[in-house]
């Protein structure tokens, strides 16, 4: 393939993370490093992703970021600072006037490389451009570069924003423990995690267990079925050890026939204001437990926090999503296109990862599960493997500059 | 008041804090400074409370806390390393068998100073100790050592553990505002924060105000009267001026009629399991929200990470808090007893404290709001001035250590 010369736009798209503008900064930086080849002359960032790029809401990055000061804040600035979308492409063939339209952008702004920054549905955004401009003639180098804090794209060893989301639900889990230590009733504390099918964000609460040995006392995740009965076995068993049972679950445990535990099947349920009640999986479980075992029950959502929790970072979560940027520039450089850039762990002591682009139409719409050799035999934690391949990823502190108290951000 | 001699004891009572242990170090730091002089000879911690100690579960402390590095790690350290209890003490006069089994423990331990670590509830137990010793002939130094992340004690400038609970509810506060803005749909989103009596805390999610300008569109405090109505306008006209509208409540927002907005009135309601269901007040406005405007509408509650964040505790906070032991066993050899240490900001800019020994009980059982001039006219934010009073608290970070990403914490 012949080097393509002309402008790039970079897009940021799906679920913010902290660790998002880190992988922007580091397409910016693997641009800038570029320049002078003549390959990629502007760098243009699209707000709101493909939606923003329809619309012609481009942001010039090549000349915005014209200090490694700007370059540095950016990088430790959580959600998406170009603004994300999720926006779903129609299937190539299904509605060509919207492909063209988005062509004519490309034309008018010279744009030959197209990066895109996102999880499984972005990736899908990915996979469709890259079919439909290889068979409409417009030639164009598409690369996808991966961000989920869920980390469940297949075909590579983990994603950026893992390791940083990681990183809270592990320390919050700690200091969560230490808070639930203090009084000597019986108490169960349950904390609901994020994860609609994988469980790797909840695994990462028990990261403590091959550390200092401190973890929840049960962990339950979506790879396997939620069984109510079990589960109060569980506890029973955990409450006769020690007074302060620390439970993790998955948003996205489910019973067997499917439903979801914290799908609300209740019929006429209502709240105060007379409104239908959907509880989330973790206070469904307290209401269970607390009429079930009648002890001290609470539950705590992790919510937000745990995708823009910037200021406890995984220094190696930072790092490695701006390597990730710019591994998609060299490859783009290199002719590669259609293809996500993906982490290969080619050594665990010390650690040590490499990227490697591979097929994107292999890793989009599909959900890569927490190995079962991760999962333990009764259902109810991880194993020390899990643990020990989660640790990597949540190490070193990528602190953020303050300002009077508070964390200073860059916004666009 | 002649000096007494003897041993000294130290306990942690109420709901733990990222910054109690500061203070108990600084307890522990005040009696290892005047060895030598024969006053103090042991100090002893009194595990759980008043509870541990009428079971004599006491701990060395004089012993234990033999390293500099120990005595750092402790002032990091989340909760209450002693343990905590909520032991409510009885009327001197109404069970004086409680206060002679108390007063045995003393005599055989020789237990002449007595320090407290806790909120209005410690206070009350400061008080009757107080009341009962120096009525039945055991002489006694008695101090009451504030701890609370609510602010809510009166007497006092502001609480040791608040600073680090308003730094996170601050700095988290920022990081959902940046996460909110990434999408165009209009949506709001709802953060519910600590304080049943007292707008403390859901006041310092606003502090961004007076740094950077970013701050939640509405601050609604449990020192106002809550009308769903005038919410609603509120929100109708924030959404006007953008799309992403955040919104700070205090767990403890009443109806005119004095019934909790997280209360449940409905009578019925249940949950997947069939049991009452009790919304919290951030999950009953999200619903109201969404039932009267039919935008995207989210809550989260921060819970109990508010209180047990040491990851990202307040430096002046953390240093406080130990100055305040500190000045709580300098105060009870200089012969006071029967106080609470109370903070006095003696100046703003440059921001400084002096530590000022108060009568117990004159503090025990009150109620500390926030100031009238410190919530706007329309009850639907804080103003300016309230933000920089609440400033110079979250000052500085304390990053605690960390060992594999983990942050390091000490179990006694």
């Amino acid at each position: 393939m012949k080097q393509l010369i002309g402008n790039a736009v970079v897009g940021q798209s799906g679920g913010p993370t902290a660790a998002i503008n880190a992988t922007l900064a580091g397409v910016i930086r693997g641009v800038s490093e570029q320049l002078g080849t003549g390959s990629i002359t502007t760098l243009y960032g699209m707000r709101n992703g493909v939606e923003g790029l329809m619309q012609e809401r481009l942001i010039n990055l090549s000349e915005y970021f014209d200090t490694e000061e700007k370059l540095a804040l950016l990088e430790h600035t959580p959600a998406a600072a170009l603004g994300s979308c999720r926006k779903k492409l129609p299937k190539p063939g299904e509605n060509d006037a919207f492909y063209e339209a988005m062509i004519a952008v490309f034309r008018k702004y010279n744009i030959r490389y197209f990066f895109y920054i996102g999880g499984n549905d972005s990736m899908d955004t990915v996979a469709k451009l890259s079919a439909y401009t290889s068979a409409h003639d417009y030639e164009m180098v598409i690369l996808g570069v991966p961000k989920t804090i869920d980390n469940d794209l297949v075909g590579t060893d983990h994603t950026p924003g893992f390791g940083s989301a990681a990183k809270y639900i592990a320390v919050t889990t700690q200091e969560i423990i230490r808070d639930c230590a203090v009084y000597q009733i019986p108490a169960v504390t349950v904390i609901e995690i994020m994860g609609r099918d994988a469980g790797w964000l909840t695994a990462a609460s028990a990261i403590g267990r091959v550390v200092n040995g401190i973890a929840p006392d049960l962990v339950y995740l979506p790879e396997r079925t939620f069984d109510l009965q079990a589960f109060f076995r569980d506890i029973r068993a955990a409450l006769k050890r020690h007074p302060n049972v620390v439970i993790a679950v998955s948003e996205g445990l489910r019973f067997a026939d499917g439903h979801y535990v914290g799908e609300g099947t209740q019929t006429g349920a209502t709240d105060a204001f007379g409104h239908a009640y959907l509880a989330g999986t973790g206070k469904a479980l307290e209401f269970a437990v607390k009429a079930e075992i009648g002890c001290k029950v609470r539950s705590i959502e992790l919510n937000l926090p745990q995708r823009c929790a910037a200021h406890l970072a995984s220094e190696t979560d930072l790092a490695e999503s701006v390597a990730t940027g710019k591994a998609a520039v060299q490859a783009a450089l290199a002719g590669v296109s259609r293809c996500m850039i993906t982490a290969q762990r080619v050594s665990d002591e010390p650690y040590r990862i490499e990227y490697v682009p591979k097929d994107v139409s292999q890793i989009a719409n599909r959900i890569r599960y927490v190995d079962d050799a991760f999962i333990n035999a009764e259902g109810n934690h991880v194993t020390d493997e899990c643990c020990r391949y989660l640790l990597p990823l949540i190490s070193g502190e990528a602190f953020c500059s303050y300002e009077n108290g508070l964390p200073k951000h860059l916004i666009l």
